[in-house]
């Protein structure tokens, strides 16, 4: 009996997350007695404008604000943000004073630190009814315009020193349906930009800068990473045996969507640029007109007139790099989330998140390969998901088909 | 304006898991539109015996095989195990065959290992209706009679090599309710049990062995931790300002039951003893009639016999320290599920599991400390729960109320 990946138990290594995750292919079969999420298609006879929706046009929001009447993606400060632009940035010591003299270790155990910073959300579109998905080429170019809009405003001024920043980290990512958290059906994004780069994106760059170090003189994980991947999805064509190892669920020219040989969630996916690029602004700091060095607010005009000259029909006929980049990443966005919707046919449930480098100009940027990851919790139907607890929670992530299997089964779709 | 954690967003370190939490207290004000969960109270209306439970005594499973007529604890391995005791134990090497010779660097990429191992499954009782908060003491030393059993009879023999092992690792967990996944009401916990050591125990293993290291002669980080809590738990007692600061929510002679300083969900506990043991067998190694050197059926003999002739009404008259463990954790376990199930009026949802030494004998065995997480995802009310989804999956897990809020709240339902 030869080991076979596709039904024996066996763990496979993140890269990024350096964690090892669980893999149990023959669990798939198991039959589902548990919850099922009460799944609202919110796409289903939705109305384009709600009066009562606190993200459409020219309405209220609960701190008395009017919405704008927008046409085009529209950025506001979020009404509850997670962190705050002022506060006293000293680290509190109350916390401190209740550990006695005797336990001198305990100040190791109680590390503590203040941290500010400002949320803000991005509204997609004023049609209440529509998702990514429903987008037109032209309206996925405006998104990603608002997400550079946002990125450059909100990176520090070039040249300022890290600690006298609010933000040195910008989050962007999107909640999609009630099962991922979600408290409103209109198609919008969050921006959570933080003193300090998170966590889980401080370990991808560890990892990054690691795989640099040892692969000298320079290599990048991520280019490496799609590089086999490409390689394994070709000869994997050309082999009738081993077609089972191609995890590429849609490529371009530019960019590819694949489900990470480490995938935990189900039907999880990457969609990341084949060339180096270290964060949105990267795929268009070479086209005319934009000069990395201005200032944000002459950045900004600048990338808004480059967007708002594009004739989307055209980006084919690829006059630029740039513009064949971002029309390569508007389809492959598109393409992915309207395979997502095909799978279980439902508004496909995800949480979407971009990471890249932290800000503009930080001092780790060479390290970081732009990439989107898209976590979608359902497993076998439009009502049922995967749980990520017990085991998961105390041991490690596991997973029931696999990562082979999931891409097979989106490819099919397509 | 001084730094206030109950209002000011900062940052908390989780000194298992090496890692940093976000906490946003101001947060928890903000009004909640998004889902709420179908919780059914199985605890309500519920018959002690249901004819379709596959878990019931004398009920045929869909395996065929028929549940015996239990009145104790019943053990047996799961119908759908995560992983299997029999399989071919070599790396697999398909899925790099088809890597090129081109890019030699993604052997480091695909990183894959076979893994063994053995899944169970634990009733806590025939009683169809009851949770563990209902379980009397006699029931509960029922319970951990059998997480000793399992744990002993699981572990490798003694001195064998670990690469002979099909298990040098074994988590016991139990999800609580539909919302954890549960597919059964019935009370039972699980076991799974593998090759090689998870990735969070590992990671929680590693941070002792480093604290322990640094703190030489020998210092144990969840005894110093243990104590940092008890007494700024005093000095807050005696200084009627800093009352906020305590997080222990219940305590005994041996146990204590607190909100971690870095805890996650709203209303996460940790339950441990005071003193230094590594495992559940731990606590009874030093009682008559036990011999950590005997073999596995003798061991399992002995702890059975220890536990069936204990008189739990009298277990407080303190005969051996081992005794007085047991009841003190039998004790600290009901009363957290207990005051759980008051705090939105339900039966309350979570993943508990034990962490300790990974098997009977393990090398690392002296670096842990043995203790209980209760993850539970509840936030506002009995449906409405903290989705841990957008930015905590792409950047770091985040909480609304602060650790000190949520141990005020559950002491006060005490
Ligand atoms: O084994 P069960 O109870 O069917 O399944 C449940 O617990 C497992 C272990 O925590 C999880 O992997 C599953 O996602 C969950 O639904
Ligand atoms: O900010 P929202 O959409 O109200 O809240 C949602 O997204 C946040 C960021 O991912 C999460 O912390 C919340 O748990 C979730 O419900």
């Amino acid at each position: 009996m030869s080991f076979d990946v596709s039904e024996h138990p066996h763990k496979r290594f993140n890269i990024l997350m350096n964690s090892w995750v669980l893999v149990s292919p023959h669990r798939a079969k198991r039959p589902w007695l548990g919850q099922t999420e009460n799944h609202d298609d919110d796409s289903k006879n939705k109305l384009k404008y709600d009066p009562k929706c606190y993200l459409c046009p020219g309405n209220k929001r609960v701190t008395g604000d009017v919405n704008a009447d927008y046409k085009e993606p529209y950025i506001f400060d979020n009404d509850f943000p997670a962190v705050l632009s002022e506060q006293p940035s000293n680290t509190p010591s109350d916390l401190f004073e209740l550990v006695s003299e005797q336990s001198k270790n305990s100040l190791d155990l109680f590390k503590i630190k203040s941290v500010r910073g400002r949320c803000q959300v991005i509204c997609y579109s004023p049609d209440h009814s529509l998702t990514f998905a429903d987008l037109s080429r032209k309206e996925i170019f405006s998104v990603i315009k608002s997400w550079l809009t946002v990125y450059i405003n909100l990176s520090p001024p070039l040249n300022s020193r890290p600690e006298n920043n609010n933000i040195n980290y910008i989050q962007i990512f999107e909640n999609k349906g009630s099962e991922m958290g979600c408290s409103n059906p209109h198609p919008h994004g969050q921006v959570w930009a933080l003193e300090s780069v998170s966590q889980k994106l401080s370990t991808e760059i560890n990892s990054m800068k690691e795989y640099a170090k040892e692969k000298s003189p320079h290599s990048c994980m991520l280019c490496d990473y799609v590089l086999a991947e490409t390689e394994t999805k070709t000869r994997s064509l050309n082999s009738s045996e081993n077609s089972s190892a191609n995890r590429i669920v849609l490529e371009n020219d530019t960019f590819v969507a694949l489900v990470p040989f480490w995938a935990v969630w189900p039907f999880e996916t990457m969609v990341l640029p084949k060339s180096h690029i270290s964060s949105l602004f990267d795929l268009i700091k070479s086209s005319p007109g934009i000069d990395i060095n201005s200032n944000h607010q002459d950045l900004i005009k600048n990338v808004c007139s480059w967007f708002d000259s594009l004739d989307p029909a055209s980006v084919s006929a690829n006059q630029s790099l740039g513009l064949k980049q971002v029309g390569d990443l508007a389809d492959i966005l598109s393409g992915i989330c309207k395979i997502y919707d095909k799978l279980f046919n439902c508004s496909f449930p995800y949480s979407m998140g971009i990471h890249q480098s932290p800000v503009l100009h930080h001092k780790d940027a060479e390290f970081c390969h732009l990439h989107f990851h898209f976590y979608p919790p359902l497993l076998r139907s439009a009502t049922v998901k995967k749980f990520l607890v017990g085991y998961e929670m105390m041991g490690e992530e596991q997973r029931d088909l696999t990562p082979e299997q999931a891409a097979q089964r989106l490819r099919d779709l397509i």
